[in-house]
């Protein structure tokens, strides 16, 4: 018998390294099974794919933490927009090899924010690959039976509501990437740092989960972009919506950067990468949801209506021109 | 407005394509949505995440429909070695471009095997990536509660059980990769079929699950090797075991490259894509679950018994020699 077989193999131990720390879950079973427990009580179980690809999804020279930050809070945004509460995730890793410093720093941001979003690891997977890192994550969420929000629902004379600010994140990658963006905002680093951060690390609505579970009639995470996933929610709602432009809501660097003609409004509402909700409210409720909304901490605002009628949203400017939107949202292929 | 933009964007209409036929279940919403939802009643879910990477766990020349096959099966292997019924899975596809040919037969074959093995798909994430094709497959099963038979429990006297055969999948890759197999087989088309369709084709012991549950201590899918995945189940059950070589199951194909000296015994127990159920089971219920194995149409062979102690289970031959190996099982890193 080789005197190497009674010692865990690389891969053993860097699960039992970087990733065991982070199995507190009773039902994960201290990553030592092949698989885990989710014990549920009549309630339902939302479950969420999504991944993230090096050079695609973020770049190769992010900081790793910030890097699994945002491979959870992706999933983590698709939970709140649907009105689930996290439960916990698995977590399949491909690399190209086993940095320590690298998964050191992957494994520190992915527990810190396990525990702050209250969504604990439960397993995973970790193989290798001659290609770019990919981290994919499944997550489950909790909501009461029935009650998921989907993104069909929404019905002629809701308004449609958006968190946050829209357009920040492809303007941080623009920053990262040496783009006009990067130039206008040479001599502001709190800006760039604000933009930057807002594209490597989503902010994802848990906080709005309740609430859109009790007053959208369809809800969506803007990931792929504002204009193309509005145009998702209305297409299976067999709907159509006129949203109008000045009311997007924008943070003071992307309002700068459009005032200055850096930055242009499709940009803005195509880019993607946003992770806010978009979701749609009847009118009677949008007080109450706003409200609600303020309790949670989530900034909130009413960018359109949804109407009768099929095709793709109208966007219109102050002088009521129709803007002309080329790529309405990222697609891979 | 373009005129372009009403239409489905390529990764949405692929899926659309391809994916959607797939997802029947009810809490799939026919794909239409971010998230799905699985209703549980009191029973525990098991999930299980595995992934299969291009040029690492499959070939890139592989047949589409195997490829997806086989990264369904890896996971559904999981779930039957912990007594789990399939419930569902979720599917991250990481690809380099959408090619339709290839697609269209890894959706069947997929939707096929969704059908065989009763676990539909629930949802999931289609990505683009620079470097090899990846799929990502999470997936659940059903157990009664508390009932999930894990690695550890295995107890000093128990016998080890396998299922099916051992070696035939690392063969099968010899043959593929035109190594000495594939000369020793250059006139036997249907055996090199054979060890080909065992490394392509894994066949996860989905009837046995049952019985496991009902009857197993502990319980393993052999993946990276016997002889590696038996000392994992030794290691968390603080035993470890002696295993008579000349009693682990093995094809006439692979008995024949045995005895031929062109496969060596080292390289059948630790090389691992066999999927096949390891599980120890107490010396008193052996004939019992062998019978419930018979019952299920399932081959099992006794091959060993759990012992007190530490270290790597022995492996020893008929003249009572200690097999020495060098690498029990397959590692990523």
């Amino acid at each position: 018998m080789s005197d190497r077989s009674d010692r865990p193999s690389g891969e053993d131990s860097l699960i039992a390294r970087y990733f065991k720390p982070l199995a507190t879950d009773p039902g994960a079973f201290g990553l030592r099974d092949d698989a885990a427990i989710i014990k549920a009580d009549g309630c339902d179980l939302v479950v969420n794919t999504d991944a993230i690809v090096e050079g695609v999804h973020y770049l190769a020279d992010d900081p790793p933490d910030t890097i699994a930050r945002k491979a959870l809070r992706v999933n983590l945004s698709d939970l709140a927009a649907k009105g689930a509460v996290p439960l916990g995730f698995v977590l399949t890793l491909a690399l190209r090899e086993a940095d320590e410093g690298w998964l050191s720093a992957f494994a520190r941001g992915l527990g810190e924010d396990a525990q702050i979003y209250g969504c604990p690891l439960l397993g995973g997977d970790t193989v290798s690959t001659p290609g770019p890192v990919m981290i994919s994550i499944t997550a489950w969420g909790r909501v009461a039976e029935g009650r998921m929000v989907h993104r069909f629902g929404a019905k002629p004379g809701d308004r449609v509501m958006v968190t946050g600010t829209i357009g920040d994140a492809v303007l941080g990658l623009a920053v990262l990437q040496g783009k006009g963006a990067a130039a206008a905002l040479a001599h502001d680093e709190a800006l760039r740092a604000m933009l930057i951060g807002r594209y490597r690390m989503p902010q994802p609505r848990t906080a709005l989960a309740a609430a859109v579970r009790d007053f959208a009639t369809a809800s969506i995470d803007v990931s792929d972009g504002l204009a193309g996933d509005l145009a998702k929610l209305c297409a299976v709602s067999d709907v159509t919506a006129d949203v109008e432009l000045s009311t997007i809501p924008t943070s003071p660097a992307t309002a700068m950067l459009l005032a200055q003609g850096v930055a242009d409004i499709a940009t803005v509402i195509s880019g993607g990468d946003d992770f806010e909700i978009l979701c749609t409210v009847p009118e009677a409720r949008c007080a109450a949801f706003a409200s609600e909304a303020r309790r949670a901490g989530v900034a909130i605002a009413e960018i359109g209506v949804v109407v009768a009628g099929k095709g793709p949203p109208r966007f219109v400017d102050p002088q009521g021109r129709l803007l002309a939107l080329k790529h309405p949202s990222f697609s891979h292929f």
